[in-house]
């Protein structure tokens, strides 16, 4: 193995590596590995991983231009970003704008009712476990988080909701719904984290509902690098005018 | 067939059946098939119908004696009891003083460790859709309910359980968790509705740990009866002295 020109390797997941850089920051390498159902799904795409980091790159700038933070420093190069070191939260926040995936299975209800205000969900990060969903109480009972962060993570999730739902809107884009992950600075501050794509992003063409996002991929609806490379290009258009 | 002797047969479910009298209260007759796991598993066992109304009677009226109104009028025979006829809300309440049964399944927990302060989950009733867990958001997003009615129905069940868990206490028995319905009266107030039996609650020997509640007949436990006689008996026994 020939040393990483990023620092020290930390972790590796389905989609991602991480590298502990000398000055103390982190490195996230995209990989083109797409996996869906808990990794029982997986396939190469290529240019999956270059498109993510661009699209993750033009979002977080975009936030911060909004006054909304994250762990976003620099893109690297292709395949990779500069972000702080956060102390991560257990915890994956799904805004829904729109009733769509494991809700709408779970309620058995139809895709696509409007949901105003839109919903925030806490799902407990842990593979093992398979992401439960959970609730306030139960993630301040077992799991050692505390009311005043929550309630912080969904006032966060739902101000990153807006900024997302407006640019994505001018793009001829309906935000769906979205994961978002959120971590803890060694001041204690919370701020946005992981990646903003659309393996986290339910994104639908707003005229056509076509799904343009990892949809694609778990259900076969077409071609995934097709659907991904249209939201980057039509972000950055809106974005980059 | 041949006429009841309470009234027009409105409802036949899976444990009960309900009539209403002429003068617009309802009848709860109590049958003595169990089953679990959305009816896949079933069985009647000889007196559960007529143990689950002596228990629902003495809880019910040991929960007005604590100021807790419910639907509960009196006791009409061994198999049923009289009560309001409330629109019902189509809310399963569940509050958990212990880890256990599918809250502990789904987080791939071990039962047993203490909640406190106890959860209070909402399930949708709907036998169609599962009873899938809900927020108090999707509750009144998706299935018309009321902020004011969902934050009542977590006090009074609370309360409830306040008071239920002192009784069993003294019975030597442990409440883990427990389910209960509420209804609203014409003039707009919630008040408890269903039944409290070991048909809706887990019920647990202190001292020994043994399950003496619904759970004996999902997991094969042990004689039902046995373990539904018991309680009634200890609650008896502590309720009329």
């Amino acid at each position: 193995v020939k040393p990483s020109p990023y620092g020290e390797k930390i972790y590796e997941g389905k989609a991602k590596i991480l590298y502990r850089t000398p000055k103390g920051t982190l490195v996230h390498y995209f990989k083109d590995s797409a996996t869906a159902f808990n990794a029982e799904k997986k396939q190469e795409f290529s240019g999956k991983g270059e498109n993510n980091v661009r699209l993750s790159g033009l979002l977080f700038e975009y936030l911060h231009s909004k006054g909304i933070r994250s762990h976003f420093l620099k893109a690297l190069d292709e395949r990779s970003f500069e972000s702080l070191d956060l102390k991560m939260l257990p915890v994956e926040v799904v805004v829904r704008n729109i009733l769509a995936g494991s809700l709408a299975k779970r309620l058995k209800e139809q895709e696509g009712r409007v949901l105003n205000p839109p919903l925030c969900e806490f799902y407990l990060k842990s593979d093992e476990k398979g992401d439960p969903l959970v609730s306030d109480d139960i993630l301040i009972a077992l799991y050692g988080q505390s009311a005043t962060d929550l309630s912080k993570l969904k006032i966060l999730a739902l101000q990153v909701n807006e900024s997302l739902k407006s640019i994505f809107d001018k793009a001829g884009i309906t935000l769906a719904d979205f994961k978002l992950e959120f971590g803890k600075t060694p001041h204690g501050d919370i701020v946005l984290a992981d990646e903003i794509s659309p393996d986290t992003c339910r994104l639908w063409d707003k005229v056509t509902g076509e799904k343009l996002d990892k949809d694609r991929f778990r259900f076969d609806l077409g071609d995934l690098m097709t659907g991904y490379r249209e939201i980057s290009d039509r972000v950055e258009k809106v974005l980059r005018g």
